[in-house]
């Protein structure tokens, strides 16, 4: 007997799916002001462990954690010119506090650049003090047009890591080492995501940076989704700010700095990297629960064994919870978790028990397998580990199916329409990026023939990878 | 050779001493926005160990985090009568954003009973989603007109909880279970903090809720600090935004609920609690570093035994880190230590190496002590343990020492000069409340005789605890 879909599906409206995923999973709503969101407590659960992995990658650099106010003076934004141009449209403005008018309308952060540097210039002072790494979790606010949860919200949450260097190539070391050990790292080996790493165009580039670096993954429909971004920032926010130290030699110089980030999109990207549907599928690695043993019926016994297995899983390091809700009908809890995407579920009840069995249902693979009491703890252990490696797989194949070598802009257009394109930079050049642009697709990075990330935006041989994006 | 002190004595000028300590320290700068601040590493890692303790005590409790909106809806404010009262002189309000005057003003939340209730009104429709708990940590913003660092700062940064019960007796257990197993908790096995935890009078409860409970710690100089309050709103939000459950016998009621909330101004509160003449003492539980090993000069094999050192710390569970940046003068990097309070230091160089011992400095009690290198773990670890103790005595006796029994509102006056007065409620009462408001003083909190928590406002015998606060 078929059971009527949660869900719209994936095939019929990518869109709505993801509207729906995220409703029914209880992991946000939209907020009352406009384009805001409620992270609601699994959502939340989500991104408290994408911000524990990446904040220990961020302090393993080195890095230390600080807070920046949320309140710039405007002044401070427009120190920097390509910078106040690229962020102006997007900013929401507090002109009254205070029951009164204020002398200098302050702005919500958009990004802290400017404040940040601000400091620096007061803190740095000699080459001692270099490099200067410092990040910040934090809310920022960007008044956008057409917002869409998790992906563009008016408010985000996200990292902002700002760092001084005594050289350039420091620098530039640095902002690789955070695409390279902190973001990529994190994507691949605990969302399960298959990023490309590489170089953004001119046109594509953070307001202010000398060049910026990012981390692209394809979503299930074929776009894109920027998933992180470093960026060397040169000595552009340096000069405006006068942030200068003396070298041992005596000399005042000004520092080289970078600035990096990700934020609560991630969380959309996992939705739409490896979401199917019946809801999400969660990484086991991401997970906030691994495991989810559930009481299917009350019996003799039952509730103990239920609780015995929890403590078993939890005594391998299993994050693991109880459900014994048989007040509610089971159906609907067992559809709830998979909604949800926890990665495995195991189901007793009075039959199984009897048995000396249970069923372990693998949310990943969608499997169910009667297995043993005894050797539990084992197949789940193991199920966590095989589809942690079976979500990177399917994402890496999927994404190599709908990646299409092509020579001509028209080409890349229409491979843009389901996937990405693979075209010579050379060839495409600025004014192809700028006629596939009318058409909404966009040079998503730089990279090398071999896939690798370049080490400058003027090496030879250059591939542009082109898409729709999110 | 007695060396200049670095900071302005406590006994000479306790505010500036404040201060002082806070920008030496490197724990936090004033920001470019009036009342704002940055929280500068060291002070920011302070906060994090706070955030940990305190987080992993909510979601015992059973609390879920979750993230609602920096922006609310000037009108969602006006809903609650009191509430809006209570806040309205504090509000920053956005007017414009992406280039547009708003059509209706967005208020940056002050505290969010009122958005999170919206949100109530949709999650909350059965008693089995009952109790429904969350917590949010974020950053709010309250107008100051008179800011003072970590104290009174127009934005810090916090936690809010807020809670639905299914009747008034739940609500009422969980606003005492957060205040006793959360924050007192927290405080005095934590932050080594004494607290007295009370009821506050009708004068100073939190604007719109039936009863607000504290705990108030006693600083270096007598004064009170509201370290954090556990509110029961009644079914005052609940009303305002029609927050529903239906019971199990099909009535429709209103739910019962809580918020509660500490913040940043903890940091402030360690800093005046613990403090001394030559910096921060940070209770070894809360410390970022508890120890330090440092190399006093170079030579042969020293960093060599100091690396060693820390990992032997470090295996036995203390947060530790290696100090050999010997081309900075020794009395610095001691000074630095000092002033940051890190509870121990381990002083190495050639010559106590020679001796196969290292100095043991410990920062809470002042001591050095010349320790043999083969028990030094132990020494280390039982210095911990015990300077944790004698932080917590100390600021006891304290206290007790600056608590005195009074009987008229005069001697509550006098004895408010110094420490805090005990007076009975009865006598007392609202209009003695408002003599002594007139002189800046308050009524802390309502205890029992003993020192207790009453379990309402109305006992007989109450004891109002009286002082000058921040």
């Amino acid at each position: 007997m078929a059971r009527a879909p949660v869900l719209t599906s994936q095939a019929q409206d990518f869109a709505r799916w993801y509207q729906e995923v995220i409703a029914k999973a209880e992991l946000a709503d939209n907020g009352p002001v406009r384009g805001t969101m409620v992270i609601r407590p699994w959502g939340y659960a989500v991104w408290e462990r994408m911000q524990r992995e990446v904040d220990d990658r961020i302090k393993a650099t080195g890095a230390q954690n600080a807070y920046f106010p949320l309140f710039i003076p405007q002044s401070y934004l427009q120190r920097e010119a390509e910078h106040i141009e690229g962020f102006s449209p997007e900013l929401a403005v507090v002109t009254h506090a205070g029951g009164k008018e204020l002398e200098e309308p302050v702005v919500v952060r958009p990004t802290s650049e400017t404040i940040v540097n601000s400091f620096f210039a007061k803190w740095v002072q000699s080459y001692r003090d270099l490099p200067m790494l410092v990040n910040n979790w934090s809310n920022v606010v960007r008044w956008e047009l057409r917002p869409r949860i998790f992906l563009r919200t008016t408010e985000f949450l996200w990292q902002e890591g700002h760092t001084c260097h005594a050289t350039e190539a420091d620098a530039g070391a640095y902002a690789r080492r955070i695409l390279d050990d902190v973001y990529a790292d994190f994507m691949e080996s605990v969302l399960a995501m298959p990023v490309l790493r590489g170089r953004k165009t001119r046109r594509e580039r953070f307001a202010g940076a000398v060049s910026t670096l990012t981390c692209e993954a394809m979503m299930r429909d074929g776009k894109a989704l920027q998933m992180g971004t470093s960026h060397e920032l040169g000595q552009n926010f340096a000069k405006s700010f006068g942030v200068r130290f003396s070298a041992a030699d005596g000399a005042q110089n000004y520092v080289w700095q970078t600035s990096w980030g990700v934020s609560t999109r991630m969380v959309g990207g996992l939705i739409m990297c490896h979401g199917d549907d019946a809801g999400l599928r969660i990484p086991p690695r991401l997970a906030p629960i691994q495991a989810v043993v559930m009481v299917v019926k009350d019996g003799d016994g039952v509730s103990e064994a239920a609780a015995q297995l929890v403590s078993e899983f939890t005594a391998a390091g299993v994050r693991c919870e109880l459900d014994a809700r048989t007040d509610t009908p089971f159906g609907r809890r067992a559809i709830d978790r998979e909604l949800k995407g926890v990665p495995v579920r195991v189901e007793v009840g009075p039959r199984e028990l009897a048995d000396g069995t249970a069923v372990l249902v693998r949310r990943i693979r969608g499997s169910k397998t009667s297995t043993p009491l005894a050797g539990l703890t084992e197949a789940v252990t193991r199920a966590l580990i095989e589809d942690q490696a079976q979500l990177y797989v399917e994402a890496s194949t999927r994404r190599e199916a709908a990646t299409a070598d092509v020579s001509t802009v028209a080409e890349a257009a229409e491979a843009a329409a389901t996937g990405w394109a693979r075209i010579d930079w050379a060839a495409l050049g600025p004014e192809g990026e700028a006629i596939l642009a009318e058409q909404a697709i966009s040079v998503r990075c730089l990279v090398r023939a071999d896939g690798r990330l370049p080490d400058s935006d003027d090496e030879p041989g250059l591939i542009a990878v082109v898409g729709r994006s999110y």
